[in-house]
């Protein structure tokens, strides 16, 4: 069931069912359906169960009734996403094909996190504060339905003027278009991109020795102590991912690469990247860092990685969590065989 | 030297040093440098002198050098990106290293064509019409210059006002920046995606039928008669590669896909996209389409394809022209072994 190429925040668990988007008399049945799921964002988090101290058990969405967030629903700063329909577990089954699968809204509100909150009775629930690391905590299922509804949200919480004149725009098409409200403008005049959400290609590498049993890793100041990823950065205008790859490299470390493989990718909802990994296979192994960015990149030798990433006890580095495309692409180049 | 992943407009000829795009004084002393190639632009197209008719040339990019265009560059109203500076041929060649390579810039004017057209004492110069065909004429080095510089400059031209609260903007770092002119703005704080270029990821794929020999093309209205391409569309926030291949064929043809395989990938300066080319393994075989986007598609058999590709007279369809990446999807899937 699983796939090779799945990423954490990659499933879809949801049918987004675009074609939807611009049926209003359908979206406003579904509004009102006792079955539709609401999530509710404030600030573009998911407001969550945490699991209690020691537990050990995952962070869950919690999931609200239409009777729960009507009144929201009302106020016009409320910012409504259709997520989609839950998928068929089996398309085929008889009593499944009567009823519609329920529905499923992401809420962005601007009430005070505290006011959203006294709408639950339990006391553990909260909006993250950090989603860097909150929102790794979810199952693979919920992860995918954060990536889609808090991308498009951030979206709207930074798009909301026209950047083709600056006036004012307003929300369409179920969360997934913002039109110039400036009759004059030109965004009304064909297709424009303005009017659609932003996804930002970034390309993110693991480098292979020309030797073929070490890799090149980088630390940012930000980091942890001891904790070392792939190099990544953005797709520029005008460039193909195995171009951004070698420019990013030899930015960042100096290390200039020839072939390069894209291997799976993963949605990135801080605010709303899509990370392309690839593995790269460099021509050159000298090092030199470009220190606004990196504040040290090494080649860690394969059987120093496998004892980092498996052995418990003394690491002498760290790798990112396993949620994370880095983590995916280092195991990934582990399980190939040493000696391209 | 042709890589296989190589498409037309995915040529680096120029290094783009964006380390540079801060060192104001090193892009002053580009400026005014006699080497200094610049390249015009109106209404994002650039200044070209196109073959005479039946002398079957090429078409090229009309070159300017620092006094052909200093006027336009004192204009406010002028925006100036740099691209790059010219690749060594051969980096260890002493000759060279004395010298820096030349520098070239992309000038993106507001002034009257006809007006601009006058800088050159050649007639056959013009702006082309209809950049989705006159663009395709350029040879591979100068097509991935323009498609760095038509990417930037649709960038400006639509997105000269703060999305985030609609004031004026500024351009900074050599064009790879607008930063809001209100201090107050949020977009000011941290390091937000509303201040840089906008790349928009792109899948398209060609779809194999579970037999093997079979491929799905469909066609636009608007295409011309008789030719059919790869299905396409936008990825969608939240969304990997693979799954927006998968919800695009369905949406637009009905066909459910499995297994998805990148293939290669197109920078597309229409205005800015990244065309992601996949292949993909049908799991179902009805069709139907989305009339609101697709005119017709079928599955049509490896060898009609192979006749239609290569066969000169009486061609049953027709596929886009080689400079496509939907064009080389096709040629791939053609070299690869029938019966999957
Ligand atoms: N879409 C974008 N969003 C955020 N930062 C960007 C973007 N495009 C370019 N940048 C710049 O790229 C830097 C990060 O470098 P990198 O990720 O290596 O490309 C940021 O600090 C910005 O200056
Ligand atoms: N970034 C974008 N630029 C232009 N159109 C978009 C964008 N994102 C979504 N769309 C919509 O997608 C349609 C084209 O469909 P498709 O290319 O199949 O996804 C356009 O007509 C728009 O309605
Ligand atoms: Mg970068
Ligand atoms: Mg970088
Ligand atoms: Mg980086
Ligand atoms: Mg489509
Ligand atoms: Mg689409
Ligand atoms: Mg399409
Ligand atoms: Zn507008
Ligand atoms: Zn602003």
């Amino acid at each position: 069931e699983v796939s090779p190429q799945e990423n954490y925040f990659s499933r879809e668990m949801l049918d987004r069912l675009s074609g939807k988007r611009t049926d209003k008399t359908w979206l406003e049945s579904k509004h009102s359906d006792p079955d539709t799921v609401y999530l509710m964002f404030s600030k573009l988090n998911p407001m969550v169960s945490m699991p209690q101290e020691d537990d050990g058990g995952e962070t869950k969405l919690c999931r609200f009734r239409y009777e729960a967030v009507k009144d929201l629903l009302q106020k016009p700063a409320t910012v409504l996403i259709f997520l989609g329909v839950e998928k068929r577990k089996n398309p085929s089954s008889s009593s499944d094909a009567v009823q519609e699968p329920p529905a499923w809204f992401a809420i962005g509100s601007d009430e005070d996190a505290v006011e959203l909150l006294k709408r639950c009775r339990e006391k553990n629930f909260c909006f993250p504060k950090s989603p860097h690391r909150d929102l790794l905590k979810l199952n693979e299922e919920e992860a995918g339905v954060v990536a889609q509804a808090r991308s498009v949200l951030s979206w709207h919480s930074r798009y909301s003027f026209c950047p083709t004149c600056g006036s004012s725009t307003s929300l369409e098409e179920a969360g997934y278009k913002r039109s110039c409200l400036n009759s004059e403008c030109r965004s009304l005049q064909g297709v424009h991109n303005t009017c659609y959400p932003r996804v930002d290609p970034v390309v993110i590498m693991l480098v292979i020795h020309p030797d073929g049993n070490q890799c090149l890793l980088g630390r940012k100041k930000m980091f942890p102590a001891g904790m070392f990823s792939c190099l990544a950065g953005f797709v520029e205008p005008g460039e193909s991912l195995e171009e951004a790859v070698r420019r990013e490299v030899e930015e960042e470390s100096g290390v200039k690469v020839g072939p390069v493989n894209y291997v799976s990718c993963q949605p990135w909802p801080m605010p709303s990247s899509l990370m392309m990994g690839c593995l790269a296979v460099a021509m050159s192994t000298d090092i030199s860092v470009d220190e606004s960015e990196i504040e040290e990149a090494r080649w860690f030798p394969r059987q120093q990685v496998i004892d980092s990433m498996f052995k418990g006890s003394h690491p002498t580095f760290s790798v990112p969590p396993r949620q994370t495309i880095a983590h995916q692409l280092i195991r990934h180049w582990i399980g190939i065989n040493s000696n391209l």
